[in-house]
């Protein structure tokens, strides 16, 4: 198996403590370091063996890295690229954990340096939860990541790449940015806003419990709202694109609810009985 | 605990076959009939332990009958205790299981003769499965019950059927059929048909499994669609007050992605998610 003699990961939350932990636990590179503004977060990540070292300042991070991730907000990834660039080492492989990537393969794929090698990654892992509190080694176990590539990358870096993520245990599928948003837009993005919409609509008070299927569907509304507004408008063209779909359904779905016409509503809903059979 | 002679259950369902094999397991009652049109059924019931002894006759099932409990699809509830009713003996009681309560209710007050007590409940559970087949002993046990008395009804009947549910491991509540009808409009029927319209927004192409928080938005959309129809169109005034609420939000933030607005949808982001927090 390839091993890495330094990966550089930024960004100590859920994803970035989640992705060491896991490195570590596969032995995929002979040290691991956790660059932060906090030192007491990369001291809790120390702790949870999720980085061999921890570091706030940039140069010192990443001027060793053979791999230097960017798991950090969503809006701070292009910044935080630009600045961390300039310090690393030529034929190091850059890549980022965002979740949209339209916006940010464009800005990186024009920005990085040519010395340095940068691929778009999209690890589908999470948790409604946030934090270096909340990582944990087997987040990523059985789960896909996106990669997506454009004309501008080396075909050596993103099978390199493959090799970080297919070793902390995911699938690796590649599409465009466009695709990738696209299908996030739909699959992710659609459904917490409609998650939000639920918890914001609904009471179920005269219940000590809510019903399990109403908690599933609203859980993902308690994600942390200061990275989804930053996704959503990130993803802003998808995002409305899907939405004008999902009113399409609703529309035709309350007409037939207000006109009381039965046959078409069954058959409504024996559609999308069938839809969601084809995900499954 | 109370013990019952006989308790006939009518459909022989998730609902129904569950109920029967609880009531066994319980050792609620000396014997429990099935009530079915289908001998394929009750034979089926009879294997599972769900019922003793099972017939298609309607005046054989419930003539010794002390409890009937209707578990039928909720348009069938009503002529059904209408065809009962004649042949249950009197001072016996009568429940459904029907997931809407307003026109059932009403329409049993009125029909149910004076010898017989009539009290609506709904046991809360379920599944995305249907049939003899999925049911299970422990369909029930810690989940809820709403039970919706009227001035019609008989405080000892209430507290007897009460002991039915708890019997079964539910937690019983009560309240007027209009509030149950306008809390399982929010917290069943509108993410229903929230689900449904998800299914069929969204495609999860490129990806060979949709992510689980997707999944588990969309799994009710696999239920039943004969039944659904009938339970949107008996709820019909609920679900669209509730569905005018969930498009209320659903507008606000489509006007701030639109517009880009990203502190107001920080906000809004923010207010749900501590709606959401408050029903967990």
């Amino acid at each position: 198996m390839q091993k890495w003699n330094q990966i550089t990961i930024v960004g100590m939350g859920l994803i970035g403590g989640s992705l060491g932990m896991a490195i570590k636990r596969n032995h995929l590179a002979n040290r691991v370091v956790g660059l932060s503004r906090s030192t007491k977060t990369l001291t809790a990540a120390k702790r949870k063996r999720a980085i061999d070292d921890g570091t706030t300042n940039p140069k010192k991070a990443v001027e060793e890295a053979d791999i230097v991730v960017i798991a950090s907000p969503v809006d701070l990834i292009v910044p935080i690229a630009k600045l961390l660039t300039k310090s690393m080492r030529p034929g190091s492989l850059l890549t980022d954990v965002g979740s949209t990537k339209g916006e940010i393969v464009h800005s990186l794929d024009r920005m990085t340096p040519p010395h340095i090698k940068f691929v778009g990654s999209h690890p589908i892992a999470g948790s409604d939860q946030r934090g270096i509190e909340a990582a944990k080694a087997d987040l990523f176990t059985d789960t896909a990541c996106i990669m997506t590539p454009t004309r501008k990358t080396s075909k050596t870096a993103l099978n390199q790449l493959k090799k970080l993520w297919r070793g902390v245990g995911q699938s690796v599928v590649t599409m465009s940015p466009l695709a990738h948003d696209r299908l996030l837009a739909g699959t992710s993005h659609l459904p917490h806003l409609v998650a939000s919409c639920l918890a914001e609509a609904v009471s179920h008070q005269g219940l000590k419990k809510a019903p399990r299927s109403f908690l599933d569907m609203t859980r993902i509304a308690q994600s942390d709202p200061d990275l989804w507004d930053d996704i959503f408008m990130s993803n802003r063209d998808e995002l409305l694109a899907v939405m004008a779909r999902f009113e399409k359904t609703w529309t035709a779905f309350k007409a037939d609810i207000e006109k009381g016409r039965r046959a078409p509503l069954r058959k409504r809903l024996q559609r999308t009985q069938e839809s969601r059979r084809q995900l499954a």
